[in-house]
């Protein structure tokens, strides 16, 4: 909500604030047509005009691709502690994952790692495990690009269910491989950013 | 591959033809770090200047959003045929279908329909149906929007492995339930093609 001292993120479980376009119209039907220079007025206000208070993190979730949107993010916000790369696991995703990893590296944004997201699923019904979009990729990319590999995240019927119902998984789930897979991801990224500086600036540029 | 009539599209199986910005640069690793304004002007170029000759369909795949890509699509090409919209099956995806019909009607692009694409699996195992990303949010959509329902496409993990293989999935199982599926949702699209103009129009602007 717009008020005048700035724009107030919605707060959710755990003290989660959160912003999106959504809460800058208050509409939620209408789309964005907007052309690139409208879009990043509308993403530099969304960094500026917030009145976040004290945060321990900042996360900026970005679409796929390597457009305007993450270079005025990487611009806007030069000392960014680094990019996370996540996909999903099929040999063709890692064309992207290199891509994003070169746009990454042309902006002098370290790369803290890649995540290798949708990684198998078990089964409900027998318990045996499906490889949905096959397993790996992820891993693979990491390897041939020389980045932390921070962990796989299996699929979880209940995720989209939690999601829908504005339930976190993790609260709900705790003891379930999915949850115990975010929070080893978690520790490997603060691990990460624990690393000392002129250690990532040189992986950055390898 | 450019030549000096023009650029020339890379040829698949069962002779379908293909371009790709990966295809106009000649390097799949480099991303394209361009603005909108560059990024508008290889689009138009990719509509113009390839040799398609003479062609049955030309589909545009368009990533997820309503920005500059859908856009200058719908400018470069007012005499379209349609609008597809694909989503996933869960309730939150309903949001970004809602913005892409409104998308659409503002930039007056008849909407032919709406697959549900991802919508359950059979696990390989136990031959029992999984609901990965849960059921029935598209055709709920359409229900909602007033718009045909083109039909659900199951996931199968060899969709996956054939893509990654470069083997068409369709001409590998041809009577698997996703091929069934795809030719399902492919009838249904030419029945909305072969549909008079006047309804489709009427449609549009309800």
């Amino acid at each position: 909500m717009a008020t005048e001292g700035g724009l107030e993120p919605a707060v959710g479980v755990l003290d989660v604030k959160a912003v999106s376009m959504a809460l800058v119209l208050g509409d939620r039907d209408t789309p964005v047509i907007w052309r690139g220079p409208l879009k990043i007025k509308a993403l530099k206000q969304m960094l500026m005009d917030v009145t976040w208070g004290e945060l321990d993190y900042l996360i900026i979730d970005l679409p796929p691709g390597t457009s305007d949107e993450p270079l005025s993010i990487a611009q806007e916000i030069p000392d960014a502690d680094g990019a996370v790369v996540v996909t999903t696991p099929q040999d063709v995703s890692l064309l992207d994952v290199r891509k994003s990893i070169a746009f990454a590296r042309a902006v002098n944004l370290p790369v803290l790692g890649i995540i290798e997201n949708m990684s198998g699923m078990i089964c409900p019904h027998c318990g045996k495990e499906v490889e949905v979009f096959k397993k790996g990729g992820g891993e693979a990319a990491a390897k041939e690009l020389g980045l932390p590999f921070l962990g796989r995240i299996p699929l979880d019927p209940r995720i989209v269910e939690g999601g829908d119902a504005g339930k976190p998984f993790v609260l709900e789930h705790p003891d379930s491989p999915a949850a115990n897979a975010f929070a080893h991801v978690v520790s490997e990224i603060e691990k990460q950013l624990r690393a000392p500086r002129p250690a990532r600036a040189a992986q950055n540029h390898r």
